[in-house]
């Protein structure tokens, strides 16, 4: 399958690769290729600028957000969520329409310091925003709930955990369903809840994952829904 | 131990009669007692009137919020959220001052109809609000993510499940936390996620939980946070 990621970070590169290991042709985008590879510095986690990156991982090619979304059946969103809209934007209605787009990204705000807030929130949510502004696209959320090393390796958590989808497509759900199963999740870790409406409930989870991290100081952890069956 | 607990609802019926059940003196707050056990209707979740339950628990006093308030050492909120400030501005900072203020409630607000909105959420919570609003108790924030059933017997559902603990006095929550242990949960499976702020991370898993309990089509499940280790 020809997958398109959209983000240049941690999380859009870590499922690239995961994509990549899988069989299928990947490219990452992002609004200026030549920006991108020029940083040098690294982000606020001590991740290597993406050009190091890119140096281990040659197939998968870097372009401008239209260009990838055009190249992708599937598209995935990675990018921060207060920058996901222009980034989609940026991508073109037109290269998302009847395409499965994976919502991976949630919208905190870091800019009044620590914790950060999410917007929207409450009565939105990202994935509700994104369906709307793209109303052709299958917008399927899933993955959010969780560190990127855990997204596309579950295994390593000791024990079952769950991840969430959320969508209006039931064929676009059950496409994600497979590319998870395909990244090691049991069929059984999979919780559907429903209409993208339900995107609420697990973008509201960021305040506890977020300070979980602190307090475990890894984030090797994942909610799993005691007595779900 | 005397408990006070604010509320006639499930949650607070549930609670009690747990205290009791361990040796505590309890009493249950209400508005306006009279008004409490004139009524005879089931509520919307098809519970029994106060009365019909009273009639099995008559050990437990029920009086109104201020005298309830006064009579316990420790005292339990579980008043429905959106209606918690008036019913402890109705028990009185005078009778929370220097006591431990448990709160278990959510500010669930259903008038916009389902799925419910939180009020307040994001950057305030109500375990917050109670602590500005009442400087003086040792607000708790606890048991809020789960059923009243699981509260007061975690061990109805099989494997580990969490319980977590919010709140600016270490005393006081260690002291929950013991409370915690007596109605059976391993000292384990609490996790301590630092001040009343972080109950703004607790209350923003209501709306998943809400949506869990709709696809479930039961109560007896909870989070576990996998790889706490």
């Amino acid at each position: 399958m020809r997958c398109a990621v959209l983000g240049t970070g941690i999380v859009g590169r870590t499922i690239a690769a995961k994509l990549a290991s899988l069989g299928h042709e990947v490219v990452i985008g992002t609004r200026d290729p030549e920006a991108t590879l020029a940083r040098t510095e690294r982000d606020v986690m001590g991740n290597p600028p993406f050009a190091a990156w890119h140096v281990d991982h040659p197939a998968i090619a870097l372009r401008a957000f239209a260009e990838a979304a055009a190249f992708g059946e599937t598209v995935v969103n990675a990018t921060a969520g207060l920058a996901t809209l222009d980034a989609l934007n940026a991508a073109g209605g037109a290269n998302l329409a009847g395409k499965v787009l994976i919502d991976v990204a949630n919208a905190l705000d870091f800019s009044q310091g620590m914790p950060p807030s999410l917007n929207p929130v409450n009565t939105d949510s990202l994935g509700e925003q994104i369906q709307r502004a793209f109303p052709d696209a299958k917008v399927v959320k899933t993955l959010n709930t969780m560190s990127c090393f855990v997204m596309v390796e579950p295994g390593r958590l000791a024990g079952a955990h769950h991840v969430f989808v959320s969508g209006e497509d039931a064929d676009a759900k059950r496409q994600v369903v497979e590319l998870l199963v395909s990244f090691g999740w049991p069929e059984s870790s999979v919780i559907d809840l429903g209409g993208i409406e339900s995107a609420r409930g697990t973008e509201m989870l960021l305040p506890i994952w977020v300070r979980l991290m602190g307090i475990l100081g890894h984030v090797d952890f994942n909610f799993h829904i005691q007595g779900a069956g």
